[in-house]
């Protein structure tokens, strides 16, 4: 259906920010970025930014504007991950079939990427300009300086809230009554570290693996450069035993590295080092409904449903959020109206589920990986799927290297789950884990 | 053990707040309260205040500064239910065991009772004062005219957030990290209406009872004022076929009240005008997470856990934080910091026992009240209650007529509910319920 040009605010110039104003410019809008942060493509940074995982769903919204090639060549496709596991030789656990893989890409690379398309395509963008305040019913926005300074006024047909875990946007939409929302931290806190570069530039560690050190209650990942280092990022408690309370000095650190990851031994120092130069950050789950407000202000992205990194699928659910809305644009055309309501009606189960399976990820990532019975599991699943991939999608499968709905991926894997639960009640499982007494009980459960 | 004198601000001048300062006073501590509202003595109300339940944890916090009596004389006590059933000549549920009831009281008369035993004690208030910022770790007040205006800065020693579900105070606490919190709406809204007295200012209705209409999915219930009115309070969904949505005129609202209330026939004019003149209100559970911010400020009350109000514990709930943390103030002395540890700990858990109560009394009070089995159980559930008062103290009373925490009322509610599941399965369980065998079935699941 056809468009009618609107004036359009979009509240955040992050990854889910500057690609919906692409979205939006491509139907003709006019549209504006306010972001509080200096432009991303002025400020020099490390390397050092945390490193995402574009799977398939982020890859159909690139598609879709004819980008893909393009991020493509910022990005490293990771087949498998590295395991390393304590006591055991590093192996490597394919992710799906050959050819799928998820990409491991720089969020300030890809953004300063995004904001140029998106200048490009004629999208203004206003950095350092502070949102106060929203006027949801006449859908006008108020920056200034300072909250109790002078704000100027700008009036809009649309607002997008594009402004992240914490947005100022949903912030106004929250103190409405019926607001329903959420935020739930876990115990476990993040620490960005990282592992450089050969002298030659070549990286230290497998260069197409998503690298991970299960450790029980804690765990250590590595993900590739394009410049031969890893950003790393070290999931432990905040408190307790083993945690981020408990390490006070270099040397403490340094025992810490050497005992729990001797496989990047060499790099102590560096490690020990980072440990007191990077901060410790909290992980937090938010959920939140309605997501818009009349036919005037919907969020998108991590304003709307922020998770825990888990699954590698944060950055990914937001670019479908634009995906799904631009598709449901295309057939209400101006009435914005149905197109808010269908958005939030077909996205909020989804980013519920996803809440979820990210959150279950943070539990099987950090302490199951490592136990036996949970690894048989997985590998008797792993030989099903092999020998009947039409009757078994692995669910890790079905979030990453897939696009049907994140709500059916939760389902069904929970359909499986049973069906495994009752298969390692077989007696002798460990011995028979590759008969085909197995499969057939597989066959006859499903 | 001793304490030293401290510079006290409570944010609030409500029920909680106002009974906060005066145990803190008690303590010698130089105490004032904000409020952005005027004195409530100074206002006139119609008497059309929403009613509350004080039961045995309010009365306890009364006792221990001794203002019972005084409170009683305000008060009327309610030793049962009054059940309107659809198809049935009215009939009353005794609550407890004799002398056991529960207090109806009016809102607005209450807390004007608070407030003047309050500055008797000799409690500085500010109303007409608005708290805009706190700063937590100076315990640092900021109030004045309006948000962006001139602000008068107030530093304390401590300050205690008691404003309520929408809590200025928490809000800036919910701002820092790991601050858990949630916000969760119901689909079904409330009502004020008012049944005023006959001419002669007797009731229209029995005087000592909690009168409830449950219809399904909506349900309609009065509690006495001193004056001979009632105040009645419409639950019903906002939206959908029977909702506050779906009753557009004077007419549908008379057609409303007559078909499904037909004992309160002769009201059915003021029921349908009040219809129209009153709001319609939400209703949510709130919980957050810390409620202290280190030694120098805590949450008290409906800012902490706000509930929906099916089990009338709202208020007692907030009372009985008084008292414990009056408890442990005791413990502590000067060690405010262990205080509020301590305080927060021990009252988190009932808190969210609490809640869950409430939440599922509003599914039961709306559906369950009408359906025959759920009856049934309940009247074996008295009966062998009276029988066995050392064995089987029922949920509501262990709530209501008792001071033991919530979360253990909770715990063994679960566990009588699983024996009377048990219970129900037994065949012909309808036409034996009052049989030995029932009985020594019930003996020998406890």
């Amino acid at each position: 259906m056809k468009q009618t040009p609107k004036k359009i605010a979009i509240v955040g110039s992050g990854l889910v920010g500057s690609l919906l104003s692409i979205y939006l410019r491509r139907l003709g809008h006019a549209v504006t970025v306010f972001d509080r942060r200096p432009d991303i493509r002025t400020i020099v940074f490390s390397g050092r930014s945390i490193n995402l995982a574009m799977s398939n769903r982020g890859w159909k919204a690139m598609a879709e504007i004819g980008i893909e090639d393009d991020i493509k060549k910022i990005a490293i496709p990771l087949d498998k991950r590295a395991m390393h596991v304590v006591g055991k030789p590093m192996y490597f656990q394919k992710y799906g079939k050959d050819g799928e893989a998820i990409w491991s890409i720089s969020r300030g690379i890809l953004n300063r990427k995004m904001i140029d398309l998106a200048e490009k395509a004629g999208v203004t963008f206003k950095f350092e300009e502070k949102v106060w305040d929203v006027d949801l019913p006449e859908a006008k926005l108020y920056t200034g300086e300072t909250e109790k300074g002078e704000w100027e006024e700008y009036k809009y047909d649309l607002i997008f809230g594009c402004d992240g875990a914490f947005s100022r946007v949903r912030h106004k939409m929250q103190r409405r009554s019926r607001f329903d929302y959420s935020q739930d931290f876990i115990d476990v806190g993040y620490k960005e570290l990282t592992i450089p570069a050969n002298a030659d530039g070549s990286h230290k560690l497998d260069a197409h693996s998503f690298h991970i050190w299960p450790r029980g209650n804690f765990m250590f990942i590595a993900m590739p450069n394009l410049d031969g280092s890893f950003t790393c990022t070290l999931f432990m408690p905040f408190e307790g035993e083993i945690s981020f309370e408990s390490i006070k000095t270099k040397e403490e650190a340094q025992h810490f590295f050497k005992v729990n990851f001797p496989s990047v031994d060499q790099e102590i120092e560096n490690l020990a080092e980072d440990f007191f130069k990077n901060p410790t950050s909290a992980m937090v789950t938010m959920k939140c409904y309605p997501w818009t407000y009349w036919d005037k202000v919907a969020l998108v992205g991590d304003s709307a449903h922020a998770i825990v990194p888990f699954y590698g699928q944060g950055m990914n659910a937001g670019f479908e959020d634009i995906y799904i809305l631009n598709e449901i644009i295309k057939k209400h055309g101006d009435d914005w109206e149905s197109i808010f309501q269908e958005y939030q009606k077909e996205r909020k189960p989804n980013a519920d589920a996803i809440a979820e399976l990210s959150y279950r990820n943070f539990v099987e990532m950090s302490s199951k990986t490592a136990d036996p019975r949970f690894l048989l599991q997985k590998k008797i699943e792993k030989r099903f799927a092999k020998k009947h991939p039409d009757k078994w999608i692995p669910l890790y499968s079905r979030v990453t290297f897939s696009d049907r709905p994140y709500s059916e991926a939760l389902a069904i894997g929970d359909q499986q789950e049973k069906i495994m639960q009752h298969v390692m009640e077989l007696p002798n499982i460990e011995d028979k884990w590759d008969s085909v007494e197995v499969e057939e009980r597989i066959l006859s459960l499903l």
